[in-house]
């Protein structure tokens, strides 16, 4: 690993780069379980990232990221935006460090994820979801303090990061039937998570799923080309998959894949959210459960071995006592 | 391993048994994470039962018990008696095996254990929890039609099966830690949890965790003899741990290791789940979380290396949801 390697923000993420990234992970973070979950007759397994130290996979991008970082990054510290789960993953690899951290958090982020992230020692900045520019915030503190801008989803480090997850996936499911995936059903906010894990699966097919009004990953896909959400989007409980527009990145990997694009509905992400709760004894978030809420509306048939991710369960308290309450 | 073996129900428990059920345990079912939590700068660590497939540890004493029974007893089918999550251990093992399995539950067991009993294709007969007999029932079951009757605790292979808990959980100490945990704080309805974990740490002290009101284990324990709970014991959520009196097996291995019994109030079993859904984000029943909450109750100390077990997560939807509602 070179210099230049770590400073070139142009380059790909690539398959090699997911193994290091996986290699990183692994010396400190055991392996998330891979659930069985029986529907209708046939298993589908499910990666359990509520698990995590932070709660959500988010952590494994912003360790990949920072652990890269040169001496001088690491001094004048590192800036992110989201909404947070990946703001959690960057902060808790920032104090792992020793590295200081800023975040910038739109205001009507989750409380659990607001209080989450100022615990573990990040410095945080809030903003208007809808009006606020958060790229240019961190932007001009980068400019100003010299810090080092995390994206939560365009940056091929965190593409590799989060693929690190697909990489375990692989692995347990080979362990656990002998056979790879042939199928990944996974959570899409900008692509990060989606794209990592496809070039972690060459011989997969990747289902991407996003709430209702927020699939611009799915119309970008059909279209051949990035397009942002429509204007007034509808409200969601999936706060993590409020993206207005994928990334190059991530689009690029998804769009030569050939990955198909699925909207759920509110209602499909809550009954996906109580059979994890009734089946699994996992809390996933809203956002963390569109992937198997599209398996569970039959939105994606399920194949002999279908893999999907459960991406996060930072949920505030309230929200996840009404839906569970529900059933 | 003999035929004498296998018929022999006076045998005692043994640390080679707890190995010997282990291996057969991690043969079809992975370790259960084992998650750090942080309590006042203390790391302390969650072993995850709730994953496990029937959503408690009682798979491990049902697979052991069944893997060891003749092709004579396998014909004849088993009986078990259950509040509910020795009930689908059974029946998971049961159905694996393709033997026949009758389980007596008490008529106001939680719906979620009832369900997932019956659609483990086990036979329910249900019974009056305070009124009934359920061992005679078992007994008269046994007699008319040859079947085993499985106990929940009183039972060697069952203490030795539940101890796989305790191996895994030293394990995975070791792997995350180098050292074996110094401390167990274990829950304890009859006891077979806790005994079998401490066959498996001999090196361990052990705390064995009850519901106030139903703390016949510490009773027990304080007067060096076995006491039933007392007369009109108070309702609690704790329907796992609802056990009137501890068995021979368990409170020998338990007395002789010196162990230390503790009560929790039912806020502070609230308070547990609370923080396990919050930090951890699992899904932990009353009863699986009575060793959690002594502990963040300040009732047992947090030694360097204290391992602490959440035992299952079967409960139902609207009791979760005002539990979780409250914090």
């Amino acid at each position: 690993m070179t210099e230049q390697y770590l400073l070139d923000p142009d380059r790909q993420p690539t398959l090699a780069g997911v193994k290091r990234a996986a290699e990183k992970v692994a010396s400190i973070l055991p392996p998330t379980p891979l659930l069985p979950l029986e529907i209708d007759g046939k298993t589908i397994w499910c990666k359990a990232e509520p698990l995590q130290p932070i709660g959500a996979f988010k952590i494994r991008g912003g360790w990949h990221r920072l652990t890269d970082l040169t001496d001088e990054h690491r001094k004048n510290g590192v800036v992110a935006f989201s909404s947070g789960n990946h703001a959690q993953g960057v902060a808790w690899a920032a104090r792992k460090l020793g590295v200081s951290a800023t975040i910038i958090m739109p205001e009507d982020a989750p409380k659990a994820k607001l209080e989450n992230t100022r615990a573990l020692g990040a410095k945080i900045i809030t903003y208007d979801r809808m009006g606020g520019n958060r790229e240019q915030l961190a932007a001009n503190l980068s400019r100003d303090t010299g810090a080092v801008v995390v994206p939560s989803f365009d940056d091929p480090w965190v593409v590799e990061g989060q693929g690190s997850c697909g990489l375990e996936i692989r692995e347990q499911m080979i362990a656990r039937t002998g056979s790879a995936p042939d199928q990944l059903v996974v959570c899409c906010g900008g692509g990060g998570l989606a794209s990592g894990s496809a070039l972690a699966n060459p011989d997969a097919k990747i289902a991407v799923v996003e709430p209702e009004g927020w699939d611009d990953m799915k119309r970008s896909l059909e279209g051949g080309t990035i397009v942002p959400v429509k204007e007034n989007p509808p409200a969601t409980d999936c706060d993590a998959l409020q993206t207005l527009l994928v990334s190059p990145i991530t689009f690029a990997i998804l769009h030569q894949r050939e990955a198909t694009g699925i909207a759920v509905s509110t209602a499909e992400v809550h009954h996906a959210m109580r059979v994890a709760f009734k089946k699994l004894h996992i809390v996933v978030e809203p956002g963390g459960a569109v992937a198997l809420a599209a398996i569970l509306a039959g939105k994606v048939a399920i194949s002999d071995r279908t893999a999907v991710t459960l991406s996060g369960g930072n949920v505030d308290n309230q929200l996840f006592a009404r839906i569970i309450a529900d059933g």
